[in-house]
């Protein structure tokens, strides 16, 4: 539907940071633009006390963005948590693959990570499984890597991810959102909206390109 | 055609986050969401060396997002610095009014702060302000407003801003994307657009709102 999403999941202090630290240089070299998603349960800090993003905030801003000619950060508070898939749906569709740290509870396909320093038993049932990453072998039928197999990893995911993300659904992937929730929709309609909006938009000549959005507000 | 943007502009020290700081708060009284943008032409570090956003980041994420119950942070390169409008359209649509803190050679309107104690000059022309905040008189035809002034500023914004994206334009605001970049549509295609999405989405019944967004991926 969206951008692939994969959950890098594992027990605290099993290596998630550290092996995506190794796999995102290796993804850069294929060419891809990699996201990465970290949940914090406990909350966070990204900026500093007595900073003036941090002053803005304290003020009851709804959201600070600092913006240069190198980056851009974006910072606001939520009413209730956002779900990865809305984060993605609505922030990183200019990747061409999120990864998480954590999101262990989340249904998106996840590659565990397990070291036999910090534990021997995974946290993921089997089905929920595309890989496991350990020094240690178990009784799985999904693919395992060890530790330090980047190459291996990145094999799966652009084998399982990225090369379909590169050849565009035939008729064109369709997301709707009202009020900045996606709305489910069937292939039907989504076949049915893909072409409408070809067809509304053919005429406009600044309207062709690969990704197209129509935003509409103050529906009656 | 957007989120209404207002640039608070001022030589350097002459007291932009400090008006920012009481006007914001003030503005959240009136029930008002309101980002903040801050122009930061130096580059800046919102993550701490050696924490895992910031190794994340220096392994070549292309976006790191954090999220927590409480708040979620979105940071990353960017190839050539995003012009305002392009940030306020693709991260800030969920926010009733967009304040800058700096931006001074933008296009949007413009509220200029001048402390006599810093400056006796504006660094604006009179025909780009909106509003002066200053302990200072200048023969302008603006309003002008006492350097604690707040609720005569915040007055001012809702009048000219506020009030008016209240009342949704008659049709619906339609705003088209294609590759990330907004194209301007003259009026009769933003009419045509917002008849047709209406058209196409009225027998859906989850697509029942006041944002309506359509995401087109794959055009040939």
């Amino acid at each position: 539907m969206s951008v692939p999403l994969v959950c890098i999941v594992g027990k605290s202090n099993s290596g998630k940071t550290t092996f995506l630290e190794k796999l995102l240089p290796e993804l850069g070299r294929r060419g891809y633009r990699v996201a990465v998603v970290k949940h914090d349960s406990h909350g966070f800090d990204m900026d500093q006390p007595g900073k003036d993003t941090w002053r803005l905030r304290q003020a009851g801003a709804w959201r600070v963005a600092i913006s240069s000619p190198q980056r851009f950060a974006l910072i606001g508070p939520v009413e209730q948590e956002l779900s990865l898939e809305e984060l993605v749906a609505r922030y990183l569709q200019d990747v061409d693959l999120v990864l998480t740290e954590g999101y262990k509870r989340s249904q998106q396909p996840k590659i565990e990570l397990c070291r036999a320093a910090r534990s021997e038993e995974l946290i993921c049932a089997p089905d929920e499984l595309l890989a496991v990453i350990s020094d240690l072998r178990f009784d799985l039928p999904c693919p395992q890597f060890d530790l330090d197999d980047v190459s291996g990893v990145a094999d799966l995911l652009e084998a399982r991810f990225l090369h379909q993300s590169a050849t565009p659904l035939a008729g064109g992937r369709v997301i709707l959102r009202v009020d900045g929730r996606p709305v489910p929709l069937k292939p039907y309609i989504q076949r049915m909206l893909a072409g409408a909006m070809r067809g509304l938009l053919g005429g406009l000549k600044d309207a062709q390109g690969q990704v197209v959005e129509l935003y509409l507000e103050g529906e009656e």
